[in-house]
């Protein structure tokens, strides 16, 4: 969730308050009266995670099946047909979410002590959702080799790593050799999450407006976890071009000090070669892509194409008021839900575990993450308007549409078991 | 759960079982008809432990306290005072229980995935009698550093260690380690839960037969990791003398090839320096205490003094049947279900815990177990008698009783926050 948090510490949860793009946020949650600190911070008491057995101890048989001496015989089987781990112990569908707490929230490098509370919420989030047993997993070390090391020693406790909240660019590398040295589904949720229900929202914005998505533009303001992934999806959806801005402006071929993220970006984005800064990428653009954290001038909006697409996603500070943005774009999609189209990651990866879970998936693949993203635009089908280019985070009909459209996937991929 | 388990691999769970100790097993459970195959595996069926949310997610206001907006405040509260952490995850009262899958039940070095059943099983435990919330880590390493090295990163995730299932002498340096490593409760089960609650059942046996400790002399056969902690625990408690046995039989000063663990064994157990095998350690010894999974002769009983104690612990197959060993001593217990005196762990680990993390206890100290072996005997007395020296492991008076001794030594100790 690092990437579509604002660089401003305000958090709109307590009573009437003014952010940076001057929103009031006095009812974020669209609910009633507003969030006070009393009810966040009662709400976290003990912690948010309770783990419970699945069939209750209450008589000298129940224990004798449950452990000694019932349970030998199922260590045993196991130890002889190591398949049957997959049947007879909870690992194989369990979540880890794995943080180092190096980026959480709009909050920083806070720590993994300091990360815990949004994990378990994330936990809380995979089984409410997607019926899967979730448990948070925060390392006292930012080492991405010692990272690795550690997942991989815990292999066998566990079903597939959900990472979190890891700074960029560390969170490429990380990715990139968890995904190696596991034979699980490995996925950043703030990349790739971020991505899935992105490109869901647009092709929901794109059928609003009937436009095809192999003819357009896109802007995306930012170059972390989220840019990245977001260009990447896009660019395999088959929009017509990408070009992308990080603090120092457009990501170019034969820009100094790239690191090879970006350099990779350079070489496949930004086909007309642009230089410069949000002025000159917005030039006609279609869509504008808000992932960076930082407020901008509004009136850089009038420079896009008329009746386009503006997605501000930080949070809770949208890059423009979408009031604003309104004057200059047909469609308008924050990450707030307190105004319509947020663009929540709850509505991508409990359903993209559950079906890879389900589908004995060794990885996640490009096709499971398209393949995710075009479910979630299914659900939002029956109800598509401006203001309904994806469906409610809330909305149960979303993960199970997205969890079978991704196991689908993962058996024409060929991962599968 | 080492300790405690014959050579034999026979699992007394089917139907009529002849065992190598010629006791037949059909009803270990005590409850009507033999536990079956098809009960055990059902019972194991998609693992044993799930994970809930402690509050529901069922609208947006709900998910802005549990999520994000909410859950910043309270990380931040985290990252501004460390001790928030306690309060607002549930990290501090979570109990790993970590295992290696070296020592697993009688079926030894059977690796972490095929142990895993055992330690949900550990985890239902802690939550059903200690109410604490638990969950397995098995490690696919051996090696004493990088299980410790783990558990050191790792260490923002939980609030105590339950080492299980983890090969003698290693087990050994491996707590060791790990108890100078973190700050918080340690403890290796198959050592000092056995050893606690064999205490407790020797102070019951010794009510019933009206006998002091201090004038008895003990023979622990096994020098395992049950058969060390006992013979420690036993010399703590104040016992007369112990004589410790391996599988080359009486520990004494001078003996050869002896390991650091062993050499310490040597230099304060066996006071009159006896030398030789189990016929010698129990001529006119008081109690013999059967850690070995090793099955005797039970004449050699009969060198014992009279009217004396033999615990014959190992299972499924005890050292020698209870009723035989009836002929040669007043009070006998095993490890069993379907025989009177069960000593069974689970006495101990869910209260001893449970006390430990009442009382924001960094360690569990000597005078920690201790208490605990005596709030055992607290709840026996009840219902003290030869064939009921200590309570059954279902008694849901045990685990607060435990628990609340256990803290109160904790803050005498003075390892309390």
């Amino acid at each position: 969730m690092t990437q579509v948090r604002s660089a401003s510490s305000v958090i709109p949860t307590g009573g009437m308050t003014e952010t940076t793009t001057g929103i009031p946020m006095s009812d974020p949650t669209g609910a009633g009266a507003p969030v006070t600190d009393e009810e966040i911070f009662t709400g976290h008491e003990g912690g948010k995670l309770s783990v419970a057995a699945t069939r209750p101890i209450a008589s000298p048989r129940d224990l004798s099946i449950a452990y000694t001496p019932g349970v030998a015989k199922v260590s045993r089987a196991i130890a002889e047909d190591a398949a049957k781990a997959k049947r007879y112990t909870w690992a194989d569908r369990l979540v880890v979410v794995v943080s180092d707490g190096t980026a959480v929230l709009g909050l920083g490098d806070i720590g993994a002590s300091a990360s815990l509370p949004v994990m378990e919420g994330k936990s809380v989030l995979f089984k409410t959702f997607g019926g899967l047993d979730s448990i948070p997993l925060v390392l006292d070390t930012t080492d991405v080799d010692e990272i690795v090391e550690t997942m991989v020693r815990l292999r066998p406790s566990y079903g597939a790593v959900n990472l979190e909240d890891v700074s960029a660019p560390r969170c490429f590398e990380l990715e990139d050799k968890l995904k190696q040295a596991l034979d699980c589904p490995v996925m950043h949720d703030d990349q790739h999450g971020t991505a899935i229900v992105t490109l869901a929202a647009l092709r929901g914005a794109n059928l609003v407006l009937d436009r095809a998505i192999a003819d357009q533009r896109v802007v995306v303001s930012g170059a972390g976890a989220a840019g990245v992934a977001c260009a990447r999806i896009l660019q395999e959806a088959g929009i017509g071009d990408v070009t992308v801005l990080d603090s120092r402006g457009i990501i170019h071929e034969g820009r100094d000090g790239l690191n090879p993220v970006k350099e990779r970006l350079a070489a496949t984005t930004n086909k007309a070669g642009l230089k410069g800064g949000l002025a000159e990428a917005l030039e006609g653009a279609d869509v504008f892509l808000g992932l960076s954290g930082a407020t901008i001038d509004e009136t850089l909006l009038g420079r896009m194409a008329g009746g386009g697409i503006v997605f501000a996603l930080s949070n809770p500070d949208p890059e423009v008021h979408p009031e604003v943005a309104a004057r200059y774009a047909s469609i308008v999609a924050t990450g707030r839900s307190d105004f319509p189209n947020q663009i929540n990651n709850v509505l991508a990866f409990p359903g993209v575990f559950r079906g890879a879970l389900d589908s004995g998936a060794r990885a996640i693949t490009e096709g499971m993450k398209l393949a995710a993203a075009e479910a979630i635009v299914s659900v939002a089908m029956d109800d598509l308007g401006p203001d309904r280019i994806v469906p409610s985070p809330l909305d149960p009909r979303v993960a199970p549409e997205v969890a079978a459209a991704v196991a689908k996937a993962a058996e024409a991929d060929g991962v599968t078991a």
